[in-house]
């Protein structure tokens, strides 16, 4: 199987992203294409031994990590995200990795590549980690008003991506909402709740972000909006704790000295919470696998994204959703024909 | 100055109240009136010495924790909460205080005591432990689907409670979005996002939750349903960070060992977010002010929050909240007759 790389993405491209294309090719049973500036590639590739079997794609342009995603789309055609996304719409690879502009390669994978069938929109997801294992948390940011119904769509994939690559056998299913009665929340909650209610899935009802961290749920559904806050405020939030417990631990010798011997236990924790480290973030719903990876990947999340993609792709987990998404039609077909509404 | 305590608020309830109004007659300059079952709270009082000066308001009835804030309002009339309110409308108390059932007693302040001149709907805030300092978000949870222009009113609120409470000259407002582009977020975003740009706010345009725990805003404002979600995922983290490291602490003797060295540190941390201890969220916009703390609040915590409502009604925050809003009403009235728009 073959998997396109973004060698022009992220904070430390192509250094990185060569790197961890380089790991995948040696780990996996995974065939890499690098795409991006050729010469830029080659130097890289030159920097490490087992540089032979990568095959390169030239692309001449460089999606900047703060330009606008639209105007990236519609001026750079020769970008390593456009020519990317490209080779997967042309079904010369099978998914794509990116750790560059998030914003650009949702847009270009999604208008170039397209969807699956029953997926109006891509979702954003991230696995995040809880006290108990793992969350699938989406959208995090592909739609920031979608409809009811989309979320429904959500649910479905998140579903499928829960049992195929976490190994969850029946994931139960939360809506995010401020307060777990029926009613409360926003009317798009209000709607969805209803419609996932009469779906086929093990919705547990509206779940709080206590519910995302402490097990309670295996996929929360939210908007892309508010699922973007909640990754970054939960980043955040990691931030400002360890900041200030660092502070309050220099306060005294003692604090100090017993810093110093619970160093190994932070460093454990450190690497149990690094988002980046799980692969990436997968853009449900796209035809093929997009996953985007922190801008920041290290060598290690590149090729863990790269992981990622192949487990996906070789799991046919796409085939799921699609079968899913049929069933869930066919079945309110019989009563009211609004796709998941309350049979 | 009198502030009417609710006595059977919170998780604690009637001992918590009691005991935290009487540390606020007895540190502060505040005549605290106890609202609630007479027999109950007379009980508590009888467990303290320094008893004899409150004043009781006897409320036969008592709204659960988990009770529908609009069933209470409409059947129980002579529950303590709304003879709370009822004794700020007809101007018996200055504020109000209470750990009860926050959505009833938004619900309750909101229709019975009303809304200041210039404020169509309250805001509930809270004031967040920054690495800086403090942050003030709001709303978190009183208005789910606010106007664009409610939001502007939301700033103007924040702005003077950072102003006469947290004395900050000249506050920093944020508009909390997913990214910090004007043409960023929701319709909703967008358009409030042009009218704090025309108003007299020092306006920082879209802030991401970042901003709001690295002290780089001093107020952050969004709806109600991104703010309580921000609220419990900040709680939510600090929960997980605290349990996975605790985990790893106690993974080996060492770091058992520099964790018991580090204790003190650790109890520093707690006490500085304890968001509780600051003194509960006022809702910001009715008249008076009615202050709501955690359920779970010590009497320090309720201590804390009639410290609020006093310094609060002391230096006439509203007052000052009013001729704001009016002001920018003036200025917009120049121009497009939109209150707050570009001008």
């Amino acid at each position: 199987m073959k998997i396109a790389v973004d060698a022009m993405g992220g904070d430390h491209a192509p250094r990185h992203p060569v790197a961890g294309a380089l790991l995948a090719a040696k780990e996996l049973d995974v065939e890499v294409v690098l795409v991006g500036r050729e010469d830029a590639i080659r130097r890289e590739l030159e920097r490490h031994r087992s540089a032979a079997d990568l095959e390169i794609v030239d692309a001449g342009e460089v999606v900047a990590m703060d330009e606008s995603p639209a105007t990236a789309l519609r001026r750079k055609r020769d970008s390593s995200i456009h020519v990317a996304a490209e080779l997967v719409r042309d079904g010369e690879v099978a998914g794509l990795v990116s750790a560059g502009n998030t914003g650009a390669v949702m847009v270009t994978a999604k208008l170039l590549i397209g969807t699956i069938a029953g997926v109006d929109r891509p979702a954003l997801a991230v696995v995040m980690t809880t006290t108990a294992g793992h969350c699938v948390l989406l959208d995090v940011g592909a739609n920031v008003d979608p409809k009811s119904h989309q979320l429904v769509q959500f649910a479905v994939m998140g579903d499928q991506f829960a049992r195929q690559i976490l190994d969850v056998e029946d994931p139960r299913i939360g809506l995010l909402s401020i307060g777990e009665e029926a009613g409360k929340g926003t009317e798009l909650i209000r709607a969805a709740h209803d419609a996932l209610r009469g779906s086929r899935l093990r919705f547990l009802g509206n779940v709080e972000s206590q519910d995302i961290f402490d097990g309670s749920a295996d996929v929360v559904v939210c908007d892309g909006f508010t699922g973007n806050v909640v990754l970054k405020t939960s980043e955040a939030v990691v931030n400002a704790v360890i900041g200030l417990l660092k502070e309050e631990l220099s306060r005294t010798w003692l604090s100090k000295l017993g810093a110093r011997l619970s160093r190994g236990a932070f460093r454990r924790y450190r690497k149990r919470v690094d988002y980046a480290e799980f692969g990436g973030a997968p853009l449900l719903g796209v035809r093929g696998l997009t996953v985007i990876c922190h801008g920041r990947s290290s060598p290690r999340a590149i090729k863990n994204g790269i992981r990622v993609a192949r487990e996906y792709l070789g799991q046919r987990v796409n085939e799921a959703i699609e079968r899913a998404l049929e069933e869930i039609r066919v079945t309110a077909g019989d009563g009211t024909g609004d796709p998941g509404s309350r049979r």
